[in-house]
């Protein structure tokens, strides 16, 4: 059987995870960079993969079958996304909330104008959250959906610490609220704010000499990152950094609390515990990756979200199979 | 906007249901059933809806856009589901694992010979359980899955208890292992039977003069039923069987634990706690009539499942207010 031909356009956690996380019925044509290939930590020809700068990518049109979208939703994808949409098939975990119906729009005017299939913001959050909110949503429409993060390592927090003058590591896991998700899952209906609803926790290796008592006042009232959460500052020294806190985990539950009819609640719980956010979220990718080819195949072009993939689509396995093992 | 018209066939919890969980984009034209409307508890104008013989349906073919078949998966669907497929688009709850790729195929057969749309097996599990199943399979290929069952009332064991001499009322509660709960939310991978995974608590009542160890022991000892499962059995008064044991609670998760490279292992988890099974089940039905009648309105017609359904053909809501609010 003939495999999908996978490129990857960026290399950092998110193109690692892909290539670790590759499918049997998947092949790695190319990865695409800006950065020369020395420096990506790996020889040109590891694998048998070509690390290809990401100028010479328009000679890879014939050559691969679905294009994964590495790059970062601030500057990458909005770059990127559109432009290589119109020559590949391509599949994104694009996660700017706020950017959203922009974002597909330039996307599905691309992928119309190639007659190529893209779907955009796979991955957890937007992905598998979105997916939970929806299905959640339209089986119990008389209710109220929560969203919790963590326990998880939160990137923008931990640098937001990190550029504090006297730091030198930092990590910040944002914990949801034990006390509320113990309500939520007894299907009470409590007041969720993102502040009550999540505390924050940050470990602080600081340069020899820094004022420890300034930086964990900095910490704690930095505005919009910190200020009005529970915030726990632990200061540990550079080798208990690294032995503990340099992987990646994330996670979180999408939980809705409902009537069935009057007084009759259900709680529906979608939770997902991730060793590792990027490795996981290219998982998702590489579960889309198929699908898109499917559709691609089919001739049903332009950019979808995870709405309108069904799972069958995502499956390696036969409808046969599917209806007799897994329904 | 012009309603979907709804069509109830069977008239028990899960019609019930259906009639109590109907959504404001439907509307209820009749329910029918084999029993006379006086024995329905209800009248045969109560909320302008009809209550029809069966055996008169032929005469609504022009009336009703879904029919929900809420007959049992035993003998009900078997017979009736083949036969009213040909004539409506059908949604059910048909949930016998063993025979289900020929359930599908005989429905298939009959929606494409009458071009009509059906989907089978929705509702938890079948259905939402299904879905997490694939779901979790294609994004995390190297894992183990666990479904826990409960806490929920077993209604088949239920039965089971009642048949022994002496016995007036028994319900019988699954109760999945929280020891192995705990483990696989952990990201263990314990070894997995049905007896090990799950306890069965049993609430009895006795007629007077009954031997109540002799019961027990008969309980306990339940081929099939009970027999090899850690079982407890409390024998209460009527009245409080009454007041705490007439409800339908139902429930469980289906949990993933596997790996996305080797070591970092990922937990994923659908978890259901529901107040009704029958409402809970009727709920899923109705979201799914929805995309019943739109699949339809395509021309897309034959059985589907769980997997050939987009979850966009389920919401109400528009595709630009999902992207937006919902991504």
């Amino acid at each position: 059987m003939q495999k999908i031909r996978i490129g990857i356009v960026g290399y950092g956690n998110l193109g690692r995870g892909i290539e670790v996380g590759l499918r049997d019925d998947m092949e790695l044509v190319a990865i695409f960079t800006r950065r020369p290939a020395n420096r990506l930590g790996r020889k040109a020809t590891d694998n048998k993969v070509k690390i290809v700068p990401l100028e010479e990518i328009n000679t890879y049109t014939d050559k691969i079958d679905v294009l994964l979208l590495c790059g970062g939703s601030k500057t990458d994808l909005p770059q990127q996304g559109p432009t290589l949409a119109k020559q590949f098939n391509t599949v994104d975990a694009y996660d700017t909330h706020a950017k959203m119906p922009e974002y597909w729009t330039s996307m599905n005017e691309s992928s119309l104008a190639g007659s190529k299939t893209s779907i955009v913001a796979t991955g957890w959050d937007p992905g598998l959250f979105s997916l939970s909110r929806v299905l959640f949503d339209t089986i119990l429409p008389q209710a109220t959906t929560y969203t919790f993060w963590g326990r998880g390592l939160s990137q923008g927090h931990s640098e937001a610490v990190r550029s504090i003058p006297g730091v030198k590591y930092a990590a910040q896991y944002t914990i949801p609220s034990e006390e509320m998700l113990a309500q939520v899952r007894a299907a009470q209906i409590p007041d969720y704010d993102s502040h009550s609803a999540h505390e924050r926790e940050v470990y602080v290796v600081t340069e020899t000499g820094a004022d420890q008592a300034k930086i964990e006042e900095t910490i704690i009232t930095m505005p919009d990152y910190f200020a009005g959460y529970t915030t726990r500052v632990y200061f540990i020294s550079e080798e208990e950094f690294l032995a503990h806190h340099t992987s990646k985990p994330h996670g979180g539950s999408v939980i809705r609390v409902g009537e069935t009819s009057t007084g009759t609640r259900s709680v529906t719980e979608l939770n997902l515990q991730l060793a590792s956010n990027p490795e996981f979220t290219a998982s998702v990718m590489l579960a889309y990756a198929r699908a898109c080819y499917r559709l691609s195949e089919e001739g049903s072009y332009g950019t979808k979200t995870v709405f309108d993939v069904p799972l069958s689509y995502l499956s390696e396995r036969s409808s046969e199979e599917l209806i007799k093992e897994y329904l």
